[in-house]
């Protein structure tokens, strides 16, 4: 396969790609700690027990992404650290009141990067692909939220109707964030697939992120 | 080897076999939730991904234990949650004022449950010795922490007396948790090592909890 688009496609700067590979990282330790403080607050057992093992797993790959990164002479816990309070600005901003809430930030907001994440890592230049790609976990968490939440859904009509509510509201800090983030590091528009137009990239992105969202709301019986 | 003091001790029950598990199963799960509650509190990027690890790594022989408990026909989420309430105890009534407190507390109750479960894994019956003992991780948090604080402890006289009684106060509590255990789960009693009688292997345990703790203590600088 080719990428015509762009000539500088093929062999992005280290920088770019310690930029990327830093977003890879600190994507790994942030969806850590967010199904981890989920698991802290899990009603049963059972939920808490799945949802570590879901946090553990996403720091599966990080060793790899570490390495790739300091084989380019990056500093990884700097890059890591470029992009924390973006990231802390979605839990800050949709702060759950019950478990169901917390459910559906979670849902919303960590598939919505984990797309993200695809999206970018399925673009990255060939040599590279499959390394990143394999650290972008697929955890099953939109299973085991739509296997929670979709019988209670369609019980309990004034809680669906809260949920749809607050989906709503998530999925906009979470559209937020990624719109800040490629304003805040540029260099990542060049890992999005498609378009030359740099905005065109972003406005692609975003529209696929949106659909794959509102695909996963209508799966627990909300409208998105 | 052979358990010359106790007949039974070379054939525990399922049930008390499925305590003991029920006890590892927990612990990983409660020393993953303690390792990334501290992770999520870290001032640095460093720490904080070292301390993630740590806790993923808690969960690395969980998968086992569930296997273990499942073929002798237990319930692996009531064993655990049986351990629920008395540990998450020790976290209510020790809560850190500041990052430092938060290390010593982890410092002090984490590797003292790790040194109990060690002492009691290497009791068990030889055939299932390896299994239980794989099981208790050797995380390296002890050296993590030695690393961080010895020098602020050596450099700090103010901050180092108000840790001592700190230390002092969560050992307490922590030894609290201990005995309390042995109480709610007298079938462990069985998986302790040494003397026939219940109470002498007990207070055995004990005086090495505390042996090594005191050990720990001044490896910091601090006064048990």
């Amino acid at each position: 396969m080719t990428s015509p688009e762009s000539p500088d496609r093929a062999h992005p700067s280290d920088e770019a790609l310690n930029d990327f590979l830093g977003l890879l990282g600190y994507s790994s330790l942030g969806s850590f700690a967010l199904l981890a403080e989920d698991a802290a607050h899990a009603p049963d057992m059972a939920s808490r027990l799945m949802l570590s093992r879901m946090a553990a797993g996403e720091l599966a790959g990080i060793d790899r992404v570490e390495f790739l990164v300091a084989e380019r002479g990056g500093d990884f816990d700097a890059l890591m650290a470029s992009y924390r309070d973006l990231f802390a600005g979605y839990l800050l901003r949709a702060v759950p009141r019950d478990w169901w809430e917390r459910l559906v930030r979670s849902y919303v907001g960590y598939n919505m990067i984990q797309d993200m994440l695809r999206n970018l890592a399925s673009c990255v230049p060939e040599g590279l692909r499959a390394e990143t790609a394999a650290s972008v976990g697929s955890s099953g968490h939109d299973d085991f939220v739509a296997a929670v939440l979709t019988p209670v859904i369609a019980s309990e009509p004034q809680l669906a109707a809260r949920l749809g509510l607050w989906g709503r509201r998530v999925v906009g800090e979470a559209l937020t964030i990624v719109q800040r983030l490629f304003q805040e590091h540029p260099a990542l528009i060049e890992f999005a697939c498609g378009e030359q137009d740099p905005g065109l990239r972003i406005q692609r992105l975003v529209t696929d992120l949106q659909a794959e969202h509102s695909r996963r709301l209508r799966r627990l019986g909300l409208n998105a």
